[in-house]
């Protein structure tokens, strides 16, 4: 069902075997889709109903952007689409996994829509279900659901960004009318890029320093009006962020606290309360553990954000690869005609490793986001999944919104000056994606939060230890009994255990081999962290500077953190296309996972042979593979695509993919 | 004079002769402006008397914004900025060197105000200096200089970017009326994206096919009146581009010509002319040496634009290194103070590499420019010079975008949400910088056009190709002689001739050496293109299709090429430091260089171990020495910055560093 003109044959590349498949675009689709099919759909034809925001975003105000951005998730809202993550008994659809598959999709379209669902229903909605308890359930989510009450998550300050515990906002309880008394204190502390803020939000989820009888009981939520018939609330000053570089149907805005009151009940009482007498009490006694648990149950933000890093990839993989085989550039040959764009071995080599890799990632969605559902759900939900969940939503949200920045700049540059007007998508879909390397937890520090869950599993000490664990870490904090020689060795024994028939096997292995891929990956994952940790180690050793130490080796901790994700990255694309049977789809996801993996080797190729995992010739002999793949994806490149579902009405482009 | 708060002392990178330099920031700010300091000291008080059009770049409508754009850019005029590049008998400043300058300098501004500077003087007055003759100048550039006259560069057609030769408009002398005919063929042949077309142009340079007495003699330009007194002239459809990524202060437009009548006067006939009686004679015999001659002539265009993304990058680099000492995040130590962002290692990496090339590419930009003036000004301008500038302008012009795009993306994550809203610098920047690496030849043509000029060192059979000769080269032409053993063999001859004291030079040589940074990067340019040569030749003997062959080498054409321009860009920036006198700046430029050479390595490390120029050991050490003088870096720092001079009205953000 290729829709092109095929290549010329590649004489060269046949090794007998291979057979160029036919891809079953609905098929594929399906398979991309999958249990969630039906949410999808429903969402995807809501954008293809509200498709006049992507030129409204254009000519509007941005006021009027705002207003029309609003009615529109206020329309969504009443087909059940943005509500799949609430319970049954309160209007939601009590299907968590469905709503993160509700929330990728939203990104084909305008992503100012996508994030204002993202901050009514799971960040505002989300945190009321997830902190608080019956009381708030009844009182604040049916009309949440719907949108008839607008809410904000004020956790973010001026000078609070990724570290939380950190917050200057404080909340004291004053016992004599058992009220929260909320302050800002100083300008650092000011609530900062809250979206919904600066004009709709009624009420706000307000993250403060508990105070309690003169004791600091740490971070905690509260709900508190922040506006009543349109006027700030009193006490409360709100300003509004202003123009932004893109998501500007999204009204983030400041929020300020001076001595606001609100009753005993705001506070989100699920893990902690107050008593009536002025007594903290909790369920949980650590008081890092406490904080962990509360923001813990806020990671579906991070899983959705993830989601649609990828899936914006896709929009703009889907309109430059349609582009590619449209538009021509030159004279090759000498039959009087223009190549195709997608002819070109440089074009091949722009844009299917991106395509391979929006793949793998979509399968590694699915398998956080499959996790996610299985833990809200209460299948799963002991604390070892539930850490595992926070590390993997974490690294695939930084993984993901990567590739989207990098996919989306990449495939502009490949649309040349027709890619720059605002009449086709990438000038929205570059501006309005920006931010997601940075909210919901900026990717360097999630990556050192993914760094800290590995270094836990060695040791249960760390699991206490707060996002930056690796500064206190370094800092002393039971360093000995976790770095200890035994463990580094254990570590270094895994490694060893990972390489099947001896030291040679990894030279011998087909390089079209998963077995391959994976091991590679994973010898590079426990030969990094096993590094990580001998260097911290041998820093406190040598009695430096702990803020030193750590500066030092973050690189590294990065790194590890990346290969990490990386090798779930994989291994969730492999495990996806194993089980297949013998169909062409298979052979066509075949090709793509071996594309992304040898990409991932090719990429970090200097990495393996300095640690005498490749050799010169097998590494010379991977981006040669590299390239017959992509001669083999060419043919298939638009069903490819395609499979991806985007509507029509989503690619605007008339000029870059035709009608 | 570093300003901020020093980190930690680095005990183990002591060597014992390394004592902090102390950065004279106005004597280093005076090394980096060089002779043309007086030129850009004007461009930047112009810049900071023009201030208000950041805020206005915002707030104003589409037609407003560029209206204000055109008063500024008039403004300026008044000045003498915009003109230097014209003779001083034609009311220009008569130094096509100080042209340049004022114009990169304009990259801390507005863009929207330099790139209409540069549609109206450098593409439009710059083809009617350069392709026309004197009665075309004294007829057009008085008024031009000044902007009373104001004009547009009709190149680019839809269906036709980078690939002018193939253009699809048509101009026919009627020897009848001794006019010319000039009419757009289909809508791939219509002009588009041409700045200042939409509303401001009143005059074209339009290039098209000249068609005289049934020959087509190639493309040639043509001054077209397209608007008079505010309405398109007769036969001329304009249509607005509308709303774009970024630079919407800049009117860019569509142009459709349907048997529009010029005078034979109008014919921009300085290579070429059509006598009254329909007689075409050009000084020029050979058709494709005529085209890229009259091309050769608009080189500066592309000598600009790579200056202003470098000139981009300064900016964002300014905003994010300042923010960076400014700004805590975390505390590391046990002082109860957060760490600031810059003292943490991963961030020096982020940001320092970055500073370092910017460095190097603003010295490589110096040289280019300076080649540009002494081959225009005539003290040398022979073809083998003239070809040599235009490798090179179109070689920093790619490496000077794609360095832009990229450093303004990391500043940008580095200055987390912050960083996203409109009132700092870099949503302009970003959306108005993106179009760079398309325009003045999208950078991956560039670079093969590079290639082609390093083949052509080694056979004048290549020069009269076109532009995309390679295409052709594989199609047959002279492919034997050109390639022959011989030439291959001269070539791997001279590799091994640049390696001094014999095969194991490099393994020895000091880390900090620049001649060990030369030769490895001199090494690698060599064998990369006698690789290229070879694999082209082999694909002709085995008679692939040409095409075919072409796609499959061009990976390593487009490699060949960047890796030429690499070893100009650092061979510029070690020839400029290595003459001063020992000094604190030669220090820190040193440290720079070092840094920008072992980072150049180090991201193709791979590829030097697969050569067996680097080993495995030593690949490391790379890295360690790459993260020591980082350390090192680090309390230079902001004067690093502010020695490029970027007036703090430019800076905006606030709230990101303070006021």
């Amino acid at each position: 069902m290729a829709t092109d003109t095929a290549p010329p044959s590649t004489a060269d590349d046949s090794d007998g075997s291979y057979i160029q498949p036919d891809v079953d675009v609905p098929a594929l689709a399906a398979f991309l889709d999958g249990k969630y099919v039906e949410i999808r759909n429903l969402v995807r034809s809501n954008l293809v109903e509200h498709a006049s925001i992507l030129e409204e975003a254009e000519t509007l105000s941005r006021d009027d952007y705002r207003e029309r951005v609003k009615e529109i998730v206020l329309e969504m809202a009443t087909t059940g689409q943005t509500g799949m993550g609430f319970p049954t008994e309160l209007g939601g659809g009590g299907d968590i996994g469905a709503s993160v598959a509700a929330f990728e999709t939203l990104a084909f379209g305008d992503l100012s829509v996508l994030v204002k669902v993202g901050v009514q229903f799971g960040l505002f909605g989300g945190a009321i279900l997830q902190l608080g308890t019956r009381e708030h359930h009844e009182k604040y989510l049916p009309d949440t659901i719907t949108g008839k009450l607008m809410g904000c998550f004020a956790m973010t300050e001026t000078g609070h960004g990724s570290n939380v515990q950190a917050l200057g906002t404080v909340a004291t309880y004053d016992v004599a009318t058992q009220e929260f008394v909320i302050t800002t204190h100083g300008e650092a502390a000011r609530k900062d890029y809250i979206g919904n803020a600066a004009k709709h939000a009624e009420l706000a989820v307000v993250f403060a320093q508990l105070e309690v009888g003169g004791n600091s009981e740490g971070v905690h939520a509260f709900v508190v009006p922040i506006r009543e018939n349109g006027k700030p609330a009193d006490g409360v000053r709100i300003e509004d962020d202003g123009a932004k570089m893109g998501l500007n149907g999204v009204d983030n805005g400041r929020l300020w606290f001076d001595g606001v009151r609100v009753p005993r009940e705001a506070l989100l009482n699920r893990f902690a309360d107050v008593s009536a007498a002025g007594v903290y009490e909790s369920s949980i006694e650590n008081p890092n553990k406490r904080f962990f648990t509360m923001l813990g149950t806020l990671v579906q933000g991070r899983v959705c954000v993830g989601g649609a890093g990828i899936n914006a990839a896709k929009v703009a993989l889907t309109i430059a690869t349609r582009y590619a085989v449209r538009r021509r550039q030159f004279e090759a040959s000498t039959d009087g005609q223009e190549e195709l764009l997608l002819d070109y071995g440089m074009h091949q080599r722009r844009l299917f490793p991106l395509l391979a890799r929006t793949y793998a990632l979509h399968f590694a969605q699915e398998v956080v986001a499959d996790q996610l559902h299985d833990v809200f759900s209460g299948a799963t939900d002991d604390e070892q999944t539930r850490r595992e969940l926070e590390s993997r939503a974490a690294g695939t949200k930084a993984l993901g919104t990567w590739h989207g920045t990098r996919t989306i700049q990449e495939c502009r540059e490949a649309c040349g000056g027709a890619g720059y007007l605002s009449e086709n998508r990438f000038a929205a879909l570059k501006a309005d994606t920006d931010v997601f390397t940075t909210f919901e937890g900026d990717n360097h520090v999630l990556l050192q939060l993914v760094a800290k869950g590995l270094l836990t599993d060695y040791s249960s000490e760390f699991q206490d230890m707060d996002q930056f664990g690796l500064v206190r870490f370094v800092a002393g904090l039971a360093v000995e009994t976790v770095i200890e020689r035994t463990h580094v060795h254990k570590l270094l024994e895994r490694v060893k255990d990972l390489l099947p028939g001896g030291e040679e096997w990894d030279q011998e292995a087909g390089l079209l081999d998963p077995e391959y891929h994976l091991t590679m990956l994973r010898y590079r994952e426990e030969h990094m962290l096993g590094a990580v940790a001998r260097r911290l180690k041998r820093g406190i050793d040598n009695d430096m500077n702990p803020g030193e130490v750590f500066s030092r080796v973050q690189d590294h901790v990065i790194a590890a953190a990346r290969a990490h994700v990386e090798r779930l990255v994989l291994e969730a694309f492999i495990e996806k296309v194993r089980p297949l049977p013998d169909s062409d789809m298979k052979v066509a996801l075949n090709l793509l996972a071996d594309l992304h993996a040898l990409c991932a080797i090719e990429s970090d190729r200097a990495w393996f042979m300095e640690h005498g995992r490749l050799t010169t010739t097998r590494s010379k002999a991977i981006s040669r593979e590299i390239n017959s793949l992509c001669r083999k994806i060419r043919p298939l490149a638009v069903d490819l695509v395609d499979a991806f579902g985007v509507p029509e009405e989503m690619l605007r482009a008339q000029d870059l993919i035709g009608d």
